[in-house]
């Protein structure tokens, strides 16, 4: 089985990163390729990166078709472009909050998100509410660090979320935490040590979901919301 | 006031018509300018076309802003990219969908939209989940008619649409109905005689709807989801 | 066009403060009469209040109507009997927080109302769901003011609301705010400019919202819910 | 214990029909009285109607707790000034529609709602949603006869009512039905054994839940929504 | 009429003060006996205890059923095994956290709940969601008691109890708290003389909604999901 | 990785049909071992059955875990006693709805479920709402055939289920469809061929989704509902 993670923004340390998040836990037999645009922003912060970030998106997933890809991962949390994707690709097409968020529901009643700026809590706000899991969704909460920051050796960025997850735990109830930004991946493992209570890095979910979906041989719909494009 | 309605698909008789169709409405005192990015898609059809469209959409909301406009309108009945405009923005920005829907509420306790393509119903669904109006929204239904075909005078498009909001009427128990595409504001007088009932079409509510919003002295706030883009 | 606003208490210094703060606002052409009944309760506050004041409030619409205005406002935040004025009214009929709450939907993620009494609260909450609006609200609160404190020149009441908007900005990061009472008409620029953020007064956007739907050409559907009272 | 049934409408062949019922079922030692206001609609057929009752309605409570009343019933189905009533009262008050549809919920996984005219269908459907029961809710259908038909003996209402019951059944999936309009109340056992499943009447299922409210050692809480009147 | 009262847990000094309980407000005429299962867990403390209580449960429900019992109540506040139960049953069964919720909606424009432990709290939400009372219900509560501390003489539980609902009127905005252990049924009053809000026992509340339900001539609907098991 | 599937009925032939279509699905490496309790009922139709599963179906979860399984599945549509388990398992437990209904949501906009029996029906809604696809599915079907029936090989199942799913597709719009029923494991294939829509079979969906939240490295979270049950 043969997976196209693209990452949408152009931060190509990020591309492996996510990549190598991604391969960590692949089943024997699948091969992860990770990508990114060349020219989208270097990092997604907020609506209007997102909206720049989907030209880009497409043309990596219309190339990733052609090359006979069996599933593809939209490997920003922002979910951005996920249904356009999905018009264009045979196989399944899953975002990185979509699944962490699925994946969520079956291990803890509650969940909260720790995301990286407040300029995106109501983005995240809005993803839960369109998967249907607005109730499940304790709180979206932000640990106020520029994505890049996540990249940078010297930076408190990782103190800082890991605190926020402190607080989520103590004043949401939650029973996991959702990290809300394809640059946490590498925390996954020692943040769930630090707190406590599962914490869910969505590429490693979104790799394994689509894994899932391709191994129960399941391609998406195309009936209706998900026909492929009209010729223009 | 000067009020920037953009048409996000690339198709200028379309832009004229709309650009027509909110004038006739237009306060005194208030300029409607219509404009269409250059290069995107003929007609947005679906999520694919959608997506296509933002990169130009945002480059005309951006010269509008630098020219000063005072508020304005998405005419694309899939709201496409309103949240990355308001970003933008310092003044409101409104989508034709959106505006219908809010105007239709305030007439009628149960509303329906009849579109153009079947594909284009889980979008506009999904439109009314976000605005909040899922309750008020009795049924989304498509006429089967592509988006271009409201253009051609010799089409059966317009007695199909007309076909549509009669079944709407019996089957949806709806007191209004919303035109599903900015391609039909030149219906909607000829429609709602036809049928008895309001009929609304959203460029021209959308037009009025910015104008209230500026008359009110109102702009988009800043200091959440719509904050201004980060300098990358 | 001409709106006749009805303020459904019989406080007539309250009723020229509404017809002023609806006055400046309107465009040119839209005339603005500002009535209240002569006999109901001098403030609305809770639902006893409200309940007393339908006969007097519906007896002002139903001249109104007779008189031929273009739409009306109904100036109590509680959105007093806005169905039954809707059944008398050929033209459109916007309740103060109605129209308050789809106006800040447009410019804001979520926005917090700051209400007079704490006793108005489930009121205003109950008015945010049958609109669709119980996601975008984030909080309703009550500043602990009596309506009429806010008329009377030596009162600490206009502190009070503008601590409570600070607290709501704070705790409910809500982008807009929404001030639940008419009476706070007058306040709405000096609050805006205190606290940072777009502050909503439902008078200046309820004569604002019928502007735009009677220009949009649109009146109330007759064909369900508000049809005509059936003589008896 | 003594119960104030207060029909809201002015028909006082329907009171005593509803005081009949109540008294029907009450328990040993259940004292109930039915009352209508003098100079109401004589029946209740939409919004302005129900807003036309309510300070007669108010009149009546008043004068009910003043002589002691444990608890009340507002004998509309539209359940008219409810919450004015509460703020009124110390015992429980119970409307109709209300009362039928919390039993419904306890002995059916779904029920409908049939009631006279199709103009209250928005007002019932909006009581499903204000209690909390709109996904239990399957349908609201109407009968279409009007309401004072039901009073006149050569009417063929009944066998209307009886077959909209029937196509509740075979098309809404439908466990139970409830009667939508207290002029239906001796319909009820007809109703039940024609149709084979539970018919239920808001006036019985009322004035039982009153009953078992004030059993239950319960008056209505009086720190929020339903504080007393402020004096005027 | 005859109440059979089953205590799901198998602790008989618990389902002797439950009997007691609904006894002391069981109208003239009524009577209750409360019985509970031999081998099921001394108290039921989450899910797992819940779902080795069913058996013994149903087996209760089954004898009851055949000696012609009118009602049932289910006593234990997770409402466990309730649909099951009706599908056995004639007559109503009622559970005692429905039961509370029910009564709790119409003396209360909002409420609160305080349970014995945390881990209780996602079963009572959700609950509250699955009927229908997920927006009155402000916010579910642990006092952090287990449940059989209730029972001994010398425990600090009740004051725990007491203070979580102050700490409830306080911080929810609740208008009346429901206790959320068939266990406290003996701290009503108490509670309620100390908090000056309407406290609600499930178990009392039950008891008369059966009584109610069973009064106004109403059974348990059979044609859909309360249908009798199939043979096996 | 070793995942312990369950049919919580106690029909061996159906326990083998359900553990060869996982296996057919499961990745290299991983065991799936396919059990049943001794003894349950046959098949599981409705509330009663269910209920009576459960004591059994932890029973053989206890044992797994015991046993060292990583995952688990339960396999009765119902996701009957899904709760329960989580508090035994130290690694993820998947209900076969539940898991069906996560994937459809990730290749269509809407699905539609197909069960046997209608008294099934509300269960299976009410799955759809507990678990937050409320909005995505679109209807809930029965063929009306007996679970056993599925087993036989003469019987006209088959043609019914196919039916039922073509009755879907055109009345629902979904885009997908769901097996509503464990016993249908081996109709998946041949369904979708002929339906030419994405047909789910839960059992493959289960076992799918269990090893992808294994290999993501989670667990059941254990710090809220989902606690090991208290000693007794």
């Amino acid at each position: 089985m043969r997976i196209l993670l693209v990452n949408p923004n152009s931060t190509a340390s990020m591309t492996r990163k996510i990549g190598d998040a991604a391969r960590a836990v692949a089943a024997a037999g699948t091969v992860v390729v990770a990508v990114n645009p060349p020219d989208t922003p270097p990092s997604i912060e907020g609506y209007y990166d997102e909206a720049l970030s989907l030209a880009g998106l497409l043309a990596e997933v219309r190339k990733g078709e052609a090359e006979g890809f069996d599933g593809f991962v939209v490997a920003c949390f922002d979910d951005s472009g996920l249904d356009a994707c999905r018009s264009l690709a045979t196989g399944p097409v899953v975002g990185i909050c979509e699944a962490a968020m699925h994946l969520a529901t079956t291990i803890a009643t509650g969940f909260s998100v720790v995301t990286t700026l407040p300029r995106s809590i109501p983005i995240i706000e809005h993803n839960a509410l369109r998967y249907g899991f607005e109730r499940q969704c304790r709180r979206v909460r932000a640990a106020d660090v520029p994505v890049l920051a996540l990249e940078q050796p010297g930076s408190d960025a990782r103190q800082k979320v890991r605190s926020e997850i402190m607080r989520a735990i103590e004043e949401d109830r939650c029973e996991a935490v959702i990290l809300g930004c394809a640059g946490m991946a590498d925390l996954t493992n020692w943040l769930s040590e630090e707190t406590g209570i599962p914490v869910i890095d969505g590429v490693v979910a979104a790799a394994k979901l689509v894994e899932a979906i391709v191994g129960a041989g399941l391609r998406t719909g195309k009936t209706g919301g998900y026909a492929p494009p009209l010729p223009k």
